[in-house]
């Protein structure tokens, strides 16, 4: 075991070598997932310090800009399971964020909206996404920010389009 | 319940409202995501027929590429933790897609290669794979795709530097 371990430490560092990425280099749906991966998991750290994940930080910027906006709206507009959807509400809810109440007009339909302590969060967590965006497009280049919104819309399948 | 189920028939369907994305409508990092969900769903689709996973296609394309690469150096390239690598490399070695065999140089490292099947199944995928990215070019319209290739691999953070 002792002659092991020290062959273990005597051992040089495996050495990186550079992988062709072959026809995936110009993929854009790679691409497009590598570099999703990597801003996602930034988000998650700059959101974190308010304990909001970022389906949390999408459902109040919705909630703040459409008040009293329908929950099926939302969800649809998210592309959020309805059962994922009611346990964010629930959880958002719990922390004093949002509330539901039931529409004059539909029954059927719950309506969604900020609490002051909702919009309180919301504000700080739309200084830190500020941050975040700025930092990205710094990456992007100067001129990248503008056309890679426009070229990505066209994918990105918003439902509905507003 | 017979009423209760008459009732329901008669509901009008529910009328959608657009929804206002407000800070989201421009911000980089969700329509990335959103992008990246609606073709990746895509993506799929398109690999279902030859039962391969995004992943598995994106080991076999680098596999392909790199004759003999470094087990550890293509997980590291892909993005892939180790125990998720072995699994998914036992799973196409049982369809004898690709083969490990141990380094001669370094025994602490396999190497791995396509079996002929595993190249013919390859070859398959990428004409599959091409017509994908095509659809996805047009959809960004004739000047995108060489732009957006080139920001996001800014922002892709792929590893190691080919």
């Amino acid at each position: 075991m002792a002659k092991a371990a020290r062959s273990k430490l005597n051992e040089a560092p495996r050495k990186m070598t550079a992988v062709d990425y072959g026809d995936l280099a110009n993929s854009v749906g790679f691409l497009l997932r590598r570099a999703q991966l990597a801003t996602f998991a930034e988000l998650i750290e700059t959101l974190a310090p308010l304990k909001l994940r970022p389906a949390q930080f999408s459902v109040l910027v919705l909630i703040g800009a459409n008040p009293d906006v329908a929950q099926s709206d939302l969800s649809a507009a998210l592309g959020i399971q309805r059962p994922n959807f009611v346990a964010m509400l629930d959880e958002l809810e719990a922390r004093g964020l949002t509330r539901r109440c039931v529409s004059a007009s539909d029954r059927r339909s719950n309506q969604l909206a900020l609490t002051a302590e909702g919009r309180r969060v919301l504000k700080r967590a739309l200084e830190l996404h500020s941050a975040y965006e700025n930092s990205i497009a710094r990456r992007m280049g100067t001129n990248g920010r503008e056309e890679i919104a426009r070229v990505l819309s066209k994918l990105a399948d918003l439902n509905p389009v507003a």
